[in-house]
């Protein structure tokens, strides 16, 4: 074989790779949310996550994906590849279209993800999926043109966001704030009198499970981010987001450790994610003690932004604005701190940071506004939110025709029979009570 | 290092990292099945799957192999390669004998897979241990030969079954249906006068991480079907595979809610299942729009074939026969009709439509028939079924003597001892019942 | 691209990869353990392991890896490298120092969480931290310099331990046993006149599914160890791998169901990481059929020894001891047994076997005798062990302040507000009892 193509095999099958373990984390977004919500929306938070795969792609694929990596429109917007064919030869040429559009697609799954934790538990299915296709279709893709667009103009300006801690973090994050704020908190969740109550997180083991999974995926989603086996930092890359990681869940985990006498187990596993996307713009760009910082940094940033954002009674059940929103845009800062190249520590120059500054905040307030207008669009359409008794009953069975979890009774023998999803047969119990001993 | 060793080098790692990703699918397949069967048989389903890789690897590595893939006689049937020794001269060049050999055998694993949820809740272990042996010893090898061994006379004929649509889904899941029409439905599926029943899914969550693990192995069981890192397609067969994925769980998804007001997660699971076995065999002949296509067929294909099989009153209690032997057939055929090269619909030829359907309809029919006959010989050792005594208090605690989850009352404090594994002290109750507010 | 650059990022990727599917592993660990343990203890152990790679990368990144292939100090340790800076020259040139230094750290992390699981359910989670800077800092790091070390003295004597037998799991599983020796059993474990009782596994699944992640990430460890995309043997370590492993679980499967006529889950479970940890130091150098039988041993060695070790009175709740500390020993052993250059039953030779014997012994006893220290040491400053009191409710409740699952009564609709993580209202249960029929 050549080495020409020996060296697109070997980016092509990294690309494929790493796009796969993005895709991986969609299992991981689906597990922790349902996680911290309640397990009577279990299957309906699973079956966002599903939908944000079937019409995420779906839209990505037909128009998403053409607005934001097509042939460049005044910078603002692309215009080819569509359905993935037409005039692509702006594009990288390290691997084939396919593989490209793959990496995006997954990316542009992700983002929708981010929000569909913090509408959790209230919104209405329909008026969901509808969201999927304006977001999919439109939102992400034109500001993700704006910096990775072949000829965007924030790129133009030099925004520096290796894998996405303002494309897909920040603007995402903006945009489930507008959707937790507009759909407004779950019943009970704020009391009279500035009093709040906390939930409990409904299976932590389901939670870890998520969060594992999502670790394992960022791996290929920042490192993956090259599109080509041979960028000199690919393994910086891979310890930088390693050890801001740690860091974010270190800073957390500590903080809750000495504030509370009990290390936090939700606050760790969110100060984790926080140190995945603090580190997601510049994990090409700093050195791994910048990594470390910028990650214990976003641990702390997650913890005061949760209490925050609950001081504002805006209800956001996973956490999705602290760790996304507001460490995209931290994140997106840091890099005009401390970016080898260009860093105003590291270099003194302030030009890096405006810029960082001014991509982030436009984006963010794009995510949002955008957001606001479309579910205010899709509630002409259809309802938004459940009503009170859905929702109290569970959108499990309200909207899903089941429960989550049904265990039978294994004492009393009676086969558990029932109409197509529902448990019957009388009083069920978990265990039987002999007792033995060896 | 030369141009030829780097070759060799990126083919295997590619082969090898494929191969694990499709040994994870086991978990899939464990976690799956458990999440759609009573939670009273949960350890017995995830002791199937263990026993699928540690009887199935063994038999596919000293007899099975050999017959799959070992020197070609008379077309029909290999000889040589058992135990991983031997003349194989013949096989690809691109990768060394040991990583083909892994490939394969994480293939022949997901075969023997398949049937163990058609058969989940009565089947008895010794009797499955049996089968495993059989299936991955003969049945899965010998037509598997005819498809894919060198001088195979299928594959002579021109059958092109990429990734094993046919040869592993299709023949796996005929075999599933010979399964659970022979050994029976659960006690109390069907009731008298043409009434069913259906038994609560007892774990969603467990079902959806076995859906993502299945999914993100099925990017490997595809693209890796290369063998060959350079192959030009690779990209290709992964959006293939994802869009025909997608497409599968929106049609199912999309069906149930507009018929039944409900979008089922157990539908859409099993949709995204369909589009992906329907799309194996296609993967790398057809066009993305054809995989779109294909996929959002095979959703409705298994959605009827699920309604169908519970007329006929057959009790497959995780859907691998709508899931693997519909689609199996019908992805094979869809090669036919829309591969570029020969397909019915894009260059008018019927020749490779007609070898498809020859060549699925034999298969299919080979694994019913050898595994009807295979389960009859079995059942004069051992019995088929479990007594219905141990049905009705669950194969966990007849069969391996425990139970798949316990959790003692943390309240009273009473430390759970007990004998082996059953648990002890009385009554158990899941939480405590404080009340407190912040 | 020259062929340098190639087989650079060739390696680097392989590397990155493979290093993401062992920090995977530590998910793996954390839900493994979780199934095996009570489920008053789950949080616990998950923080457990989040603490693992949190304080074990920090302090690895700082101090362990540059004690463990730092410059060669007098054969015993390594003397540069920290912080990753320095002179590290005399590391392998296939790889750049980031993709070596990244595998590295998810191997100390694998070790430090080897020891999680032996101390489960009672070690306070202050001196579970202090812990692991002691074992991530120091005695991981020296041990590992004796044998992987540039100049280490067991190296030098020509020890071989391709993938870690002894110098991650024997080392780690001798620590593991000191902890749970020093520690003790958890109240109740062991009653009067040389009765024991044994707990029940709270959450198989979820044990599985920590074994399935276990399992695929071993594919990376054992294969990754080649630290080359190149090296000829890749396919046939991964092949051992899995020969090994179906061996270990099979006759660990067939020895409880030919005794018991149970065929048993956890033994399964074990037997097969006991097969895994028994390979990984000769996966490299023994033929297919040498990892099958030492896979088979390995699982029996595991059965016995966890049968003594009970007898020994000492609780070690997932059995590290005899999965890891056992076998690691087993598996190096068995390099003298069997390596194809230098086994004592393939050559006649007897140097390897017993410069095997003098590594695994020596570092054994490192193990163990520094654990012993260490925790001595850490319990003048913090208590090791929780009160009594702590122990009966649970950790995660005690320590954490949250209970792992909670499940609200979605029938009588009360809403579960609650503060921080209590759930509150009244009595609650799990399911809803209309019945229904289709």
């Amino acid at each position: 074989m050549s080495n020409t193509a020996i060296t697109l095999g070997l980016n092509t099958v990294w690309t494929v790779l790493t796009a796969s373990m993005i895709f991986f984390m969609e299992g991981g977004f689906a597990l922790l949310e349902a996680g911290f919500i309640r397990s009577k929306n279990h299957v309906s938070i699973i079956m966002k996550v599903l939908a944000d795969l079937v019409f995420g792609v779906l839209a990505f694929f037909g128009v998403g994906f053409g607005l934001m990596f097509g042939k460049n429109l005044g910078g603002v917007i692309g215009s080819s590849g569509f359905f993935l064919s037409g005039q692509l030869m702006h594009l990288p040429t390290t691997i084939p279209h396919a593989a490209f559009w793959l990496f995006q697609a997954a990316f542009a799954v992700a983002a929708i993800s981010i929000v569909s934790g913090a509408v959790a538990e209230r919104m209405n299915f329909k008026a969901y999926l509808l969201y999927i296709l304006v977001m999919t279709t439109v939102i992400y893709p034109v500001s993700g043109h704006w910096v990775w667009g072949s000829g965007g103009w924030l790129g133009k300006l030099g925004m520096e966001d290796f894998a996405g801690s303002t494309v897909i973090h920040a603007m995402a994050g903006f945009a489930a704030l507008a959707g937790a704020q507009l759909i407004g908190p779950r019943i009970g969740k704020f009391g009279t009198g500035g009093r709040q109550f906390s939930f409990a997180p409904s299976n932590l083991p389901l939670a870890a499970i998520g969060t594992f999974i999502l670790w394992f995926g960022w791996f290929g989603f920042n490192a993956g981010s090259t599109l080509n086996a041979e960028a000199s930092d690919i393994s910086q890359i891979a310890v930088n987001t390693l050890l801001a990681s740690i860091a974010g869940g270190g800073s957390a985990m500590l903080y809750t450790l000495f504030r509370n006498n009990h290390a936090d187990v939700g606050s760790t596993i969110n100060g984790v994610l926080a140190g995945l996307v603090a580190i997601t713009a510049g994990c090409a760009f700093v050195a791994p003690w910048a990594a470390l910082l910028i990650g214990a940094a976003a641990g702390i940033v997650m913890i005061f932004g949760t209490v925050w954002l609950e001081r504002l009674r805006i209800d956001d059940p996973v956490g999705a604005f602290p760790v996304h929103g507001l460490n995209g845009v931290f994140g997106t800062l840091m890099v005009g701190l401390f970016a080898i190249k260009g860093g105003l520590f590291t270099t003194g120059h302030w030009h890096l940071l405006l810029v960082q500054l001014l991509g982030t905040v436009v984006i963010s307030i794009w995510g949002f506004g955008m957001t606001f207008v479309a579910l205010k669009g899709i509630g002409v359409l259809v309802p938004l939110r459940v009503s009170e008794a859905e929702e109290e009953i569970g959108l499990d069975l309200s909207h899903h025709g089941t429960v989550a979890v049904y265990v039978e009774n294994v004492r009393r023998s009676a086969p558990a029979h029932g109409s197509k999803r529902l448990p019957a047969s009388g009083r069920t119990g978990l265990f039987f009570e002999e007792s033995a001993e060896s």
